[in-house]
């Protein structure tokens, strides 16, 4: 798992990897790295007679440590085949997302609800301290109606509801901040390529990356209430 | 159910409904108005000897002949006491949202994420889309991971993955986008007079606002994809 | 001049101003207030035999004090010509905008440009910082080219360009960044009573909300260039 | 002049221009082009032997028919020095705006403000017609005041106030709002790529995209009145 696509197509292609590996070598790229980079070296695996799986997980470093992870997969049915079992080790769940790339695609999409329904929870929670409603009032009212999702039923923003989210330990991460605003741009990117307006998506990306500047990246990315609270 | 505060003002004050009725008067306004006039009315009642509770509710004219709706209710322990009873007969959940005003308070607070997150599911599908990536593939994935929300898991936006969704009819409502709209004001509305900052909740109000203004108005709230993808 | 349309409503109604004064006075109104109170102000004071101009001033306590204050008048011709001469000894500018209540309007569309601009070349100045391009030829191109505006070339949120922006003198106002916010809710809330969607309004709001919020209240509005750039 | 970085390069390295030029040849690139690019470019014909200005252009088709450009360089003084005389030929301003690559830093950071102004000033337009505000009476407060931009002064996206603006030829470009695209698009590129948050150009992006999207890309640019207009 490398940071950025430039630093995977340095490995793969330019330090020698794919062609030091003998034909037939499956690849298993877990990386979250942006589509267009995860196509061509498909491509460039493809090639070179070899199979390659786009990977990018969820579940973070706790989820690895307890082999809980989510692998979405992009790639052949025949490639899927031989990463699955290998996956499976470290995972609860290994899906198959479509060909090349689309498991990073499958994550961009994913992690951009997962950013936008967080800062619309958090400003949520603060307008209703402004209306004088508790909390866990809404919590327990919106947890089980249209306003349920996994940034509030899972992984609540404010001490109390939900006591394993990182709001109770003072916002440790969990998902930090700056990992958020990594995906979201991957997302804005992937947008702008392919001529896709995604006004909602870009204003969470703004929003991290003023969070992200003015300090906040380490802090996981629910974090970001305080921000929308003012402190 | 009338539609807006100076309504529901006009009927109780100055036709006189309140000063018509008698000492004790158990009155369950149901409406979805602004918290600050509900809790102006709270107050006139209360000065009259009566008992009030606001109780917007959730479920549509579907949930409304089911007798499944949610009531969200504002008011004191004991106007609740006497109104969830009534309640129950028309809906599967009578909630106690807290004093005067926070029936008002929790349903524009639920419905606030609500509009965010189905503008961020439906540019997630789009995204997807220009990606190459399968909804009913990005359904399967988000839906049990961290993307999972109501909007998408049980509202699906595009055709296909939610059978009952009004996607499949062609985005009959459900519910308006106007309605959608109104709750959106009515939450920044709210934040605006609480000093509280809410900006994907005000990019939602605009980006339905545009919507409505183009012709959407009576359209079902999902159907806000045509304008995110452009047709 | 008085914070909000509530409280000349309770100067002029309800604490008996208006009752007070004879026949034909004329109002001056100079408060910057929502347009729908300032034109029940207008009704009231013709039901009452009297004249008014809504005239809310832009240049504050510096063009008040030099007189060079400009004024944007609400109300018939017969009121204006008789406030103009008042407000010339004042102002650099007289403005007749309309009927009752244009004042109003001409205000609050003139500083939503303003706020929407301000943020926007704030942008600029600190992408500039990051491509590294100084903020002298940014400002020596963009105002004399397609990007000027009065908030770049007079007003220039980033010490040097023009020597008398607040920014020189650490961001002490000048315009406080909470008037700002007020004139933009004042435009949000004229906006969703007419039904017109203003989403670069409602971002210029939401941003000036959080600055204000994190402790900006009384900073310069060109101070929110902090919050951009993240110190 | 080549629609974006990529075709530039294609000519430029593979399709062997550079490789074929003699040493010393002055190269003026006057695509507008990510930031990125140009920078490789220089290094490379640097590296060459040859010496490059990147010189992007505003103005439009009409601005080069009467040789009114104005050209923005990036480049070493004496680049600078050789390519100023030859684009005076087409241009009224030939501008130094520093070294490789901040000609097109210079007028993505322009267009930026451009992009975000044009939109704040149709929004107050259309919220002016809301409120009963003429146009031409905000046109002529705002000119004049603190709302004052070249988007309102000379290129009014409303018919009437400033006749050649392409508002009074039914939107007919100008510059056309796919162009205005590309450019933000360019703008957004560039934040992400420095770390830098743009939540006004992210917001004018999106919108332009849904503009685009929505049918209207060979419009002017300020024909985006109508997608805010709701017409």
């Amino acid at each position: 798992m490398l940071p950025a696509g430039r630093h995977v197509r340095q490995v793969l292609i330019e330090d020698g990897v794919l062609s030091a590996a003998g034909k037939g070598t499956l690849f298993i790229e877990c990386s979250t790295i942006d589509v267009a980079t995860a196509r061509a070296q498909h491509q460039a695996a493809e090639q070179a007679g070899m199979e390659m799986v786009d990977a990018p997980v969820s579940g973070g470093t706790a989820g690895a440590a307890a082999a809980t992870l989510t692998f979405m997969m992009g790639g052949t049915d025949s490639a899927f085949a031989r990463a699955q079992p290998i996956c499976e080790k470290m995972g609860k769940a290994v899906i198959h997302a479509g060909g090349a790339g689309n498991g990073q695609a499958a994550k961009i999409c994913n992690n951009m609800i997962l950013g936008v329904t967080m800062i619309g929870v958090c400003e949520a929670l603060v307008l209703a301290e402004t209306l004088g409603l508790d909390h866990q009032k809404l919590y327990d009212i919106s947890s089980k109606s249209s306003g349920s999702c996994w940034s509030l039923n899972t992984y609540c923003p404010v001490p109390g509801p939900v006591p394993a989210s990182p709001a109770n330990n003072d916002y440790k991460p969990g998902f930090a901040a700056e990992m958020m605003l990594k995906d979201l741009k991957l997302a804005q990117q992937a947008a702008q390529a392919g001529d896709t307006a995604t006004p909602m998506g870009a204003a969470a990306a703004a929003l991290y990356g003023l969070f992200v500047n003015g300090g906040g990246g380490s802090t996981d990315f629910s974090g970001i209430i305080r921000m929308i609270r003012g402190n």
